[in-house]
């Protein structure tokens, strides 16, 4: 029977912690680490965080912007890096942000979720901005593949505040109401069993929303504590502000499901860096974690 | 001096129209066209659309998420697609509803907007749900290299209403704060001058909205009156309910700069149908526009 990604999370909490290593390939970044601005730079660099990444972190988030910016050959280089991380046992995240409806939604669904595809990651990141019932297709499509989305809901720029903090019909906000909407779906998933669901009531579900590490929940009218069956991918440490040690305070009793991202504080080590600055913040982890 | 994005939009309605096709391919649909599901089908049905649509329209639009789903083979297919697309002089929207912040969003922008770039289209759909000012650096480059956006707004499917009509703090709708953020970006190109701006002020400005044809812009609180600068992207004709012959009446006084997408009710007419199914589409706006 396949493994629910909620359980397969759960697991890596247990061995390898919440750390996430972001891949991102900023041309800066590939200047400072001596590579081209070229797909084969976009390779060597992936390669390398995937390999100071395994066997000290559990979870990698390529951002895919930077591979696409190179078009079919980046999208060759990131295929490459796709295959080195999940062979590496890593559960990777794609950050691809998509969304669209009908047809087209469930594309890319299949794009980045179908096992064996040339594009498979573990979960990709999605936005509901045409509705959360917009993006069921590639939720059915996850669970029945072991695999998981992040729905944006309260992200941490500070822009984004008045779509996301705006007022559906019934006055809750358009990030409180995703939160619920896919609590509700990962509740459904519980109810309806299979390994790592029914077994596990109180186990994450494989549907995670997107909030940022920077951001007030309860400006959003979210309550931490309905989030405990909900996996949370936190952007917004290191570079932009908020800090790891703050981590288990910043998400109260939505801790249980954190993943803490971190990519530029990281990858700004240069080629050589980045295994010790790992190190380093799984430390950090771990403190606030034990 | 750079051509903008709306002045080359009003040329080709003046001398093709407001028709554009989507380039769909659905795996469906490349087996109804006798064409696998595989790189190189997507490549044939794409550049078969083109061919179709050079001479008979103006404007295409590629579902970037079908080819997407075929990973990098899928791109290079893609990238064949568009240079065909661009070298018959069709002006090209790339439907890819992107979306980010920071360097993530410039990215996206550089990979389908970069003159010269693989991936190169006239304009891209993208959206917003990160706040209008995350999509300001794609607005910039688009500017820079006579370059469109299409951002998101009021999409034709039904389940994303409850967070596009969702009110804002001064008690707007997402959807119509979208809009009069980007009508007054293209105000504000007007006034700062260049081909096609500051000499035409009643001129389409070069970044669009995507509107569905199947909703109520009043219902939304968008003022029809309020968009006489900005192209209106609006997919929904055809399949999905909205007649053709009632697109003028639907979009009143925003109709100056609309854009009719028709993907399905073209493509579903057969490889060898598509040319006569565009004509027939092109003759029924003609006499809407006339």
């Amino acid at each position: 029977m396949t493994v629910s990604f909620g359980a397969r999370l759960e697991r890596v909490f247990a061995s390898t912690g919440r750390l996430c290593v972001g891949i991102d390939p900023h041309a800066y970044l590939l200047g400072e680490w001596g590579l081209g601005d070229t797909a084969e730079g976009l390779r060597e660099f992936g390669l390398r965080v995937v390999e100071a990444a395994h066997d000290r972190v559990g979870i990698v988030k390529p951002q895919v912007a930077f591979f696409e910016r190179h078009g079919a050959a980046g999208y060759a280089a990131l295929e490459d890096v796709l295959a080195s991380a999940r062979a590496a046992g890593l559960v990777v995240i794609a950050d691809v942000k998509r969304g669209d409806v009908g047809s087209s939604v469930t594309a890319y669904g299949e794009a980045w979720l179908t096992p064996g595809g040339p594009l498979e990651a573990d979960a990709m990141t999605i936005s509901a901005f045409q509705g959360v019932g917009s993006i069921r297709a590639p939720h059915d499509l996850a669970l029945s593949a072991g695999k998981g989305l992040f729905v944006l809901a309260a992200t941490s720029n500070p822009e984004a505040a008045a779509i996301q903090a705006a007022r559906i019909d019934n006055g809750l906000s358009v990030a409180r109401s995703i939160v619920d909407d896919v609590q509700s779906w990962n509740e459904q998933e519980h109810s309806s069993g299979g390994e790592g669901s029914g077994s596990r009531p109180n186990g994450l579900g494989s549907t995670g929303v997107v909030i940022g590490a920077t951001i007030d929940m309860a400006g959003y009218g979210i309550d931490a504590g309905s989030l405990r069956s909900t996996p949370i991918l936190a952007p917004g440490f290191g570079h932009q502000g908020a800090h790891v040690r703050d981590a288990a305070e910043l998400f109260g009793a939505a801790s249980a499901g954190l993943i803490v991202s971190a990519s530029r504080s990281i990858l700004a080590a240069g080629r050589d860096g980045v295994a010790p600055a790992i190190d380093a913040q799984v430390r950090e982890l771990t403190e606030v974690f034990s």
